[in-house]
């Protein structure tokens, strides 16, 4: 039987790392073979174009070249890791997949929707996560840097204010998603105690996917 | 003015490395700015990709995930090289471009060429080569490799056909381009003597360019 899909996303300052070792942990001691991986990368290719997606160079980056080189790390990772391990029953769970891209570059930096869906389309064909745990907090709980900032010295510069704009079309891209795909994505609420975010991943997981 | 952007394509063993010295040296002479580039590649980031497309790892590569990294490196090129230098005036001429990409992934690897051409309109927009000058010659002159041990040994392994079928394709699907683009795309007799493959190709220049 093909495994399970989980993807996990949700912006900065959510606790997204410490609720992946929360899932790796239970799933693990559930003694199922799952696979944990992220992206952009997971393979050797793909971590390499990953690089040089982040790398600050002095070399322009098009838009067009971002949302390649992203979908060309989402191809070999599927064809070398995420493929294979459904295949053979294990579980994968990747921390950001394609709704993240969907958030950060089309929402986020206002690139092209419709080419990320003729892109999804063309390196998924007809794969989709089974389940996708939306970590979600309201930007003053999560940008706490921002926040800090904003007590102490009573003031937002412009730069704090584009990163916290974009930021917000971030999170209402990633939540307008999640109305959208009421059945695939569900939104946790990372706004409380850790472990209670914990035990409604936990939750989500048992009735999506058990 | 903005400047003319030359392509020069062929299949392997059409001697174009030679006759791009030819033209380099011929334009440089005139004291035009002309600056020449290759694909993949042109710029670091593009020609990390290209390392990344020509290592022989392990790794399975998608033809979707070459495609878009081929793109990828060709939107970068144009944006930081290619477009800056035809705007200021210079003259550019490019080791390969777009219709190798139609040559070598659509014709040579089968790839869906309606993705070429999406990914064509995407990344480069209205722009086109004005001049693309296709060295050609018969594959029994230029795979002399594969003909040395056809004559010598009398035999032809699969691996050699393949490879026999590769070319051909790749070299039909150039001619097929040529000659639905018959004043963009001009095809130099590549079969001749090496001085008068410059004749023709200065000549080509000369009456599509100056």
């Amino acid at each position: 039987m093909r495994g399970k899909f989980i993807t996990i996303e949700g912006g900065e300052g959510v606790g997204k790392s410490t609720q992946i070792a929360f899932v790796r942990e239970w799933l693990l001691a559930q003694g199922r073979e799952t696979v944990f991986t992220r992206e952009p990368g997971g393979t050797p290719r793909a971590e390499r174009l990953r690089e040089l997606l982040l790398e600050n160079s002095g070399e322009t980056m098009p838009d067009e070249c971002e949302l390649l080189m992203v979908f060309a790390a989402r191809s070999t990772h599927l064809a070398n890791v995420i493929r294979p391990a459904l295949e053979r029953g294990a579980w994968v769970v990747c921390d950001r997949f394609t709704d993240a891209t969907y958030a950060y570059q089309g929402g986020g930096r206002g690139m092209d929707v419709s080419q990320i869906a003729t892109l999804e389309q063309w390196v998924q064909k007809d794969l989709r996560p089974d389940l996708t745990l939306l970590l979600d907090a309201p930007l003053d709980l999560t940008s706490s840097r921002a926040q800090h900032r904003n007590t102490t010295i009573g003031t937002t510069d412009r730069f704090e204010r584009e990163q916290r704009e974009f930021f917000e079309r971030v999170r209402s891209t990633y939540r307008a998603r999640a109305q959208r795909e009421p059945n695939r994505i569900v939104v946790i609420d990372a706004s409380v105690e850790r472990d209670q975010v914990s035990a409604s991943i936990r939750a989500a997981i048992e009735k999506h996917l058990f």
